[in-house]
């Protein structure tokens, strides 16, 4: 008996880009192992994604059909199988999409992503995370943020996501900080000077289209007068961070705003909009991913 | 006799991050012959300068002295000897940096740069370009755009830089183009799209803080609705370009503007520059440097 106690109910897949984890549940939610690798979608060949899954939860399945839910960018074009994205204003799940396997011991679900006509813009992996955040805030009427490698500010109403947009703040700060010119000022990992963060962000939501020359100062200064790597590095992230959220100011200002990330990204994040007078609540996005894929799981449940 | 002929009165050097020329070159200025390599200052071990010069220009040397004069990176602390900056306001070249050789064939010289200490920014390079357009154009007083991968602004009157902007336009195309997730909608080489690139650059001047949302759009719009690439890369350049105008925008608002870059990159900032009302002169950035080259020849010799 022991042993059948540990096959899962279902099991959770958050399969991103660059990353692959997966958590085997229970029906309550509760995670009774989990294992995660480098395998993200980028470095799975076509054709190659049922075997790479197997080689993750093969452990975890008895002779049951088990379900599989995923989320993220294991759904795109160049993924397992297109989920094809759901039009904005939508609940964040819906249409989950089923994927043929060639092993009967699963039956594999993919959820889609939302996209926005109007104002073009895609998600795919959030849609999961504001699910669950939902499930947890039933009633939420606000701003959530996503931050990450593209962040998403997204507008929450009733239960649905009603406009988001998304940001390449994070993707611009790792080039510009290990790529361009200024890597020579911001070196390796490291620190970030608060008083420099702060300073660069606000002088960017004043000044936004000054953005393109305090860029290269921060190499300038540097070069003329010396500069901590952790003030350089305060000052590259707080204008792009100011920069953000300059053109995201219809979400925050005088917004409820919930963040869903990392933990060190959400307080970069959380100590930025505190300059604007906002105080937004901070959530983990690991957990938060869980939620929704157990939120889609009993939709699934309850449905069969 | 003919073979003495043959032998420069003195050699021109442009050594900059990635690539090194060199010309024998008349006391009047002609060029007798050229070389080049991608041996540039970032790929040359410190030591190896010297060994590396002459590998380019042994041929060219005789039994006398013959004097060398470089200008670029070459000059930064990284490269063979720091050449310290000059300070604006002040005439382009000056203070020419003696560099101790080990072979006594040649007496190497290397131009300094420039840096502004209000507002922090440097130069190496171009302030031997601008030296090369006002010893064809004297009595110049106005602006002098140096598009490349940092694109120089620079504000000329009485012989003198006054002030000058750096932007890092070049180089945040060159990364977003081919390392962000822009490169899947953007692809390698090929056209630019001019009615969007106008469109993107006119766009962003009247919206700079739009940008960090805007970027991700060029993603969001061929992945919902399929775009062109030539397209796609218009829009990126047409939207980095036009946050650099919109943060420049007091260097070329009703002035007599001048452009010194590589053909290509002149008239995409002339067509830009053009929808704002400008039109600029546009001269070729190697000629130029070459005659920025010879201006300083012409100071040393005058000077011995």
């Amino acid at each position: 008996m022991q042993n059948e106690l540990t096959y899962p109910d279902w099991i959770a897949v958050d399969w991103g880009t660059s990353n692959l984890r997966v958590w085997a549940m229970t029906a309550e939610g509760d995670v009774l192992a989990e294992n995660g690798s480098d395998q993200g979608m980028s470095s799975v060949a076509p054709g190659e994604f049922e075997v790479t899954l197997l080689s993750h939860i093969a452990p975890w399945l008895g002779n049951d059909h088990t379900p599989v839910i995923a989320c993220g960018m294991v759904g795109a074009r160049q993924g397992w199988d297109e989920a094809p994205y759901r039009a904005v204003p939508t609940t964040p799940l819906g249409d989950i999409h089923v994927v043929p396997c060639k092993d009967s011991r699963i039956s594999m679900h993919i959820l889609p992503g939302l996209k926005q006509e109007k104002s073009a813009d895609v998600m795919r992996g959030e849609e999961t995370q504001i699910a669950g955040f939902l499930s947890e805030n039933p009633g939420y009427d606000g701003i959530l943020c996503l931050p990450g490698t593209h962040t998403k500010w997204a507008h929450i109403s009733a239960g649905e996501v009603v406009s988001f947009q998304t940001f390449m703040t994070g993707e611009m700060f790792d080039l510009l900080s290990r790529e361009s010119v200024l890597r020579h000022s911001i070196g390796e990992g490291g620190g970030l000077d608060h008083e420099a963060f702060l300073g660069a962000v606000s002088d960017t939501i004043s000044r936004p289209e000054a953005v393109a020359t305090q860029l290269f100062k921060v190499r300038a200064v540097d070069l003329l007068f010396g500069a901590d790597q952790a003030v350089s590095r305060a000052r590259l992230s707080g204008i792009l961070l100011g920069l953000e959220l300059s053109a995201a100011r219809p979400y925050w200002l005088g917004q409820s705003v919930s963040l869903i990330g990392a933990s060190a990204l959400n307080a970069l994040y959380a100590k930025a909009l505190s300059a604007q007078g906002v105080s937004p609540s901070m959530h983990d996005v690991a957990s938060t991913t869980l939620q929704g894929l157990s939120a889609a799981y009993k939709d699934l449940s309850s449905r069969a």
